[in-house]
């Protein structure tokens, strides 16, 4: 194993502990011979064994020690991380990892390794931890729709902001509550990689390739965080029957029951209707819908991240590859599938505005020119008349008119007294 | 294939449309080649390819045919289809079934044979369809607590039941609700096996077994269906923030946080609060709650039954089993387990009375008699006097004293007008 924190002491804890017995079941005993930590004295949160365990600060010594069958990196990072990962599937080992960064930047990289061994005995990998913490949606993606068609993978795959936008549902603030998420120890110092949304957009290209079997350049992503947010948005969301939750999707473009059309990935806001499972996920829960041909919508929800969740997935694949029965392919085959990035959508735009004459007009016409067709106006009780919002919200449009739309609402400096928030709403019937 | 009905048709479409394409992937091409069939002029709800399928009356001659791997029995019942998957099984072939009842009633009998079979290769038995038709919720057991201890499993695992209850909840009285189903094909003529729980009870037996390695007789699992409710129990379901939803629960009985006490397996209505998510699963939706030691609740939720989700996960099981990826032990190690049926929680009491003096107090004397302590008294608006209802909750108490309790009031018959009604309720914070 390389790495001894939080998520590899409670692998650590669980492989010594409950997972001993497997030999007298008759099972392919497992033990954590060694492990890689970047100091030696610093104290540990487990009790280490030292009959069976030694520790080191050197990973070469881990890669290439031919008495070891499979290494498990949870240190984190794409730099030392990425070198030992390749290095021990060089070195026939299986590997298992739950650094989601590491594999959805360097994608297709490790799979033209992982393909390279696959016809070698003892390879594997798996990185069922890599993608909401406890939750088996890499083994379901891998092996329940085989003989099906996904159209939509849609989810909360990030707590930290899952916690702060329950929060502001509640009425505090964005400051506020990231102060409070980071004194928690939900959010990191630096938060940008959650409340920007890339730790959601690497985790949704994952999703994407084993539904789609494409891989996708997280950079390429249209990714939306939850800055822009404010407690306003939640007061209109509640009037519109909804919440909002941060959402990444990879789905099929499609008109009505037809999912024939490009692959389109995103990470934005979403306004939920109250009532859907995703709307129920509280704290820092995760929960991922899939909707196909044969199922409709399934929805898988649980603990995105912690020790114990993510350390029982890291153990699940360790379980499967020695017991032989992960996938061999841990990825699907490359499909041939056209990528758009510009989604389409009912929209949900915030209009924050001064008051004056002829506004609602004037958005009318910036409409028009858009090609966006209106579908309600809703204003809340105005407290201050020269600092208010109103919303509009939209019939079916691409990403790119109402970008557009909003951009010319920006300029409109006679009324428009900052840009304009707009995210997607989740209405059809068959949403999740 | 044995059986060519709703979900055979199904799974006859998926493998010889989706599958074929396995062949140019290198991977074991699949073929059905042969189904039994009652009437062979029957008309099918699928084109039949005869090129490579034929069709047969004589079951006998596919589990004897030296040619077929594998036997997917979707006759349904338990004479026939057990004499088919026991010859499959000892002719050495591998076995999918979705046929609830058989395993559930023939458990014993199924593991010893499959046990048997274990050190031959070509062997396997899938059943995911056996529970909630698509959610792949016997997969994730077998394969994603192996490094966990699972406290309870609770699901709704009966579509036309919840789609029922669902109904009720608006207002719809059970006797028209049941006219309803039965006319859209969700009840059989007969639906006892629905409304009574059996059902219910034949599939939480079997999720106890993959959760926690006990055979549970179904004879011996109390069991309630839904055929006492009427719509004043969704009214005071929704005074105390609650819906009802006929649930089966496996679980260890515990005190706090200590979930080290006996198996207690269920099936009953149970009232949980509305923002939980097995409150949300709508129409005939299914769902099932997993709640252990390294991950709390992880909710799996989808279509419990239809032609392709069933379909799916037969073809799901085919996959695996056909690229060696199956688990090897279907059925978990039988665990030493003690099993206790007398289940614990707080109890919601409906008691239908006719106005008097001193029904309170009188109940209030029975419950002290019984040993249960009342926890709160909930009276909606009268409409008439002589045919009323009041309902008591109870703190935590065990089912036996919540019987004898009913059993008490229900002899008072000055005031007690009918059998009382009484469900456990879901209220801790950590229940889903």
């Amino acid at each position: 194993m390389v790495g001894a924190g939080t998520v590899g002491g409670g692998v650590y804890e669980i492989v010594m502990g409950r997972l001993l017995e497997r030999a007298s079941q008759g099972k392919r005993p497992l033990w954590i011979t060694k492990i890689c930590v970047k100091d030696l004295s610093k104290p540990r949160s487990f009790h280490l064994d030292e009959s069976i365990t030694t520790l080191t600060t050197n990973f070469e010594s881990i890669i290439h020690d031919p008495d070891i069958d499979l290494v498990i990196e949870v240190m984190g990072g794409t730099g030392v991380a990425k070198a030992i990962v390749e290095g021990a599937l060089k070195n026939r080992k299986m590997v298992i990892t739950s650094n989601t960064e590491l594999i959805s930047e360097h994608l297709d990289e490790l799979e033209a390794l992982i393909q390279d061994q696959r016809r070698l005995p003892r390879t594997g990998f798996g990185y069922e931890a890599a993608v909401c913490g406890g939750i088996p949606i890499i083994q379901t993606l891998q092996s329940c729709y085989t003989g099906d068609l996904i159209h939509k993978v849609s989810g909360i795959v990030n707590g930290t902001t899952n916690y702060m936008l329950g929060k502001m549902e509640k009425g505090a603030e964005f400051d506020d509550v990231l102060r409070e998420a980071q004194e928690l120890g939900y959010a990191d110092a630096d938060p940008t990689g959650d409340i920007d949304g890339y730790n959601v957009r690497a985790k949704i290209c994952l999703l994407a390739k084993l539904a789609f079997g494409v891989s996708v350049p997280p950079s390429q992503v249209p990714c939306k965080g939850i800055t822009e947010l404010s407690s306003v948005d939640f007061e209109y969301a509640k009037l519109l029957g909804c919440t909002i939750k941060l959402l990444g999707t990879a789905e099929r473009l499609h008109e009505a029951r037809e999912w024939d059309g490009p692959l389109c990935v995103y990470v934005s806001p979403v306004m939920i209707p109250s009532n859907k499972t995703l709307a129920g996920i509280t704290r820092n829960g995760n929960a991922v819908a899939v909707t196909s041909g044969n199922m409709g919508t399934c929805c898988y929800t649980g603990p995105g991240a912690g020790r114990f969740p993510t350390a029982n997935s890291i153990v699940a694949d360790l379980v499967r590859l020695a017991d032989g029965q992960a996938s061999t392919k841990p990825f699907p085959l490359q499909a041939k599938l056209d990528v758009d990035f510009d989604y389409e959508g009912s929209f949900y735009i915030r209009i924050p505005y001064a008051d004056g004459l002829g506004i609602i007009k004037r958005v009318g016409e910036l409409a028009e020119e858009a090609g966006v067709s209106i579908h309600s106006i809703i204003q809340n009780p105005i407290r201050d008349r020269m600092s208010a919002d109103f919303v509009v919200t939209t019939e079916e449009a691409k990403v790119s008119q109402i970008e557009s739309l909003c951009e010319s609402i920006n300029e409109q400096h006679d009324f428009c007294r900052a840009p304009c928030v707009f995210m997607p709403m989740l209405i059809h019937d068959d949403d999740f």
